[in-house]
């Protein structure tokens, strides 16, 4: 295993036969970064009381490596934010490898770092995995598949259908960031040092939040299809309208002048550490001061309400004064984003 | 998505942008299958009283149907059994699909079937998942992660670290019929009929063999890397050597002949629905009866004994008398066999 130790190897389809090789890099790359796991094929937890939530996601982007993190922090970060959008204080994550034949050890090894570091950012523990090896060409280099399990406390019960007519519509800081960030390194845009995927853990931003505003109906992280899928989402299960102000919308400046050199709609590009969340009027005010006290959300806004409407549309008042539909994406307009 | 209601079409990179291709993807055919999941990023479940063991499986198998399975029911399956040799019992599944463009729907659909029904056997549910398109040539069809989540009733502690000298080694029926099963469809051969992967959920053997035999100190189910991993990884974490009669090992004849073709050996084979057990010597009787009166447990056996070596090697008494190593797989014996 001396490519192992030097890392200076690649990743070999014996390293996934199930042998010595495979406990090895399990032993010497995966067990050293995150603290446990390795003998056993199950972790077994005491979880504090309450309703578990559990959720999964997987990443498959390209490029791995991008400004502001890469596929290691965006896969703990992507089931961290998947379990606190739920109202859970997320507890344990699992971790999945795929791995291509022919992958540089060395890189894989930094994605692992990256992703022990994430989950200590988060406080998680990354309890349990598993690696495969394919063929070169029958994969990407590597792929992530993270699970994880919180804990909802008390009687929360935050839902996609919980939207009605009237609530505040809230997002916790500038769209678009991670998309366009990934987009400008793909294409090699100089910009690119500019802007900085905004990959980060919102399970304390989102505690913040329901403390602020326990009546809080729906928290969502506006990832692949960004704030328009979301959006869609919430008024397709809880059969209402939402109408949005385009001006309202945070937006970083680099960002947007990004979106127009690829021709992208910022509505519509993933973020991996903004959430988005409808609140009731009265308690919109103590969600959107809680959000802007905390690192994650100061440039937090009301960006529309909820309204009742049988066709659940989405609408924007534009900068301009009209009314335009937002719709959900149309085709595919960033393969592999996360 | 006409594609869709007739299942004529493939997977196209839209189905994974998060718009509307995708919901409509996971509606008609995740939540048609699974009964749950969808609209939200997560699950939210009461679990029953107990600690929480948690477990995650990649597959990546070649070819994706085999005589006894496909892909659905072995990912189903292969995360059932890692929670049930923790001593849990599973309660649900998360499912992650890393789908290549251009894979057929129809296929797609026969999996998520087999995925349901697995999971309807096994008396689990899956609760929540996650899709992934990647272009052609980037994957290999597809790829499905699970993770799941079980519950340990009382003090119970399993642990691969638990063998103790004199223990008695028990395999739950014959060794190989999974590897060999997929090895012979790849390879196109006439037997493929009659050796067929054991794919099954073992929670309830399991449980049945914990019943009986409450002081087992370990359950491994050898999968990759096979029984030879599974003794060797015993033997390594509790610093004890293992003795096993190849007399004693059961494997089916027509395994048996197949790996004679292809020149493997069945101890280093995968199986996907046997288990390994140690267990002290005064509960070794009650343990195999209860093993043989499951219907998955009919060919139970004891095949060997823990012994103190501080060498930690597992020995093998030969059918002619003499003695053999039997250490872990060198190299890659069998690619993608799970």
């Amino acid at each position: 295993m001396k490519d192992l130790d030097s890392l200076a190897g690649v990743v070999e389809l014996r390293h996934g036969a199930g042998g010595r090789d495979m406990a090895e890099l399990i032993a010497r790359l995966f067990v050293a970064a995150f603290g446990e796991g390795g003998e056993e094929d199950q972790a077994v937890l005491a979880l504090p009381p309450g309703r578990v939530a559990l959720s999964t996601d997987g990443f498959v982007i390209a490029p791995l490596f991008f400004p502001g993190g890469d596929i290691g922090s965006l896969a703990v970060n992507g089931t961290v934010n998947d379990i606190a959008m739920g109202g859970a204080e997320p507890v344990a994550l699992t971790a999945g490898f795929i791995l291509e034949e022919g992958f540089p050890l060395a890189d894989l090894a930094r994605i692992v770092a990256s992703m022990a570091q994430a989950a200590r950012a988060a406080g998680v523990r990354i309890v349990t995995g598993d690696t495969k090896v394919v063929e070169r060409g029958k994969g990407d280099g590597v792929f992530i598949t993270t699970a994880g399990v919180g804990v909802v406390a008390g009687s929360l019960s935050l839902s996609v259908r919980g939207a009605r007519p009237g609530d505040a519509v809230i997002v916790s800081g500038t769209m678009g960031d991670h998309g366009v960030a990934v987009m400008a390194t793909r294409a090699g845009f100089d910009f690119e040092t500019e802007v900085v995927s905004d990959c980060a853990a919102l399970n304390g931003l989102a505690a913040a939040l329901l403390a602020a505003a326990p009546g809080t109906r729906s928290m969502r992280d506006p990832t692949r299809g960004g704030l328009a899928a979301v959006l869609n989402e919430i008024a397709q299960a809880s059969g209402v309208g939402i109408v949005i102000r385009e001006a309202a919308v945070p937006v970083h400046p680099a960002v947007r002048g990004a979106c127009e050199l690829l021709g992208l709609d910022p509505l519509y590009v993933a973020n991996e550490g903004k959430l988005v969340a409808v609140v009731p009027p009265e308690q919109a005010a103590a969600a959107l001061a809680a959000l802007r006290a905390h690192p994650l959300g100061q440039d937090a806004a009301v960006i529309g309400a909820v309204r009742a409407d049988p066709d659940r549309f989405v609408e924007m008042e534009t900068a301009f004064g009209g009314r335009r539909m937002v719709d959900w994406i149309a085709g595919e307009q960033l393969p592999r984003i996360c």
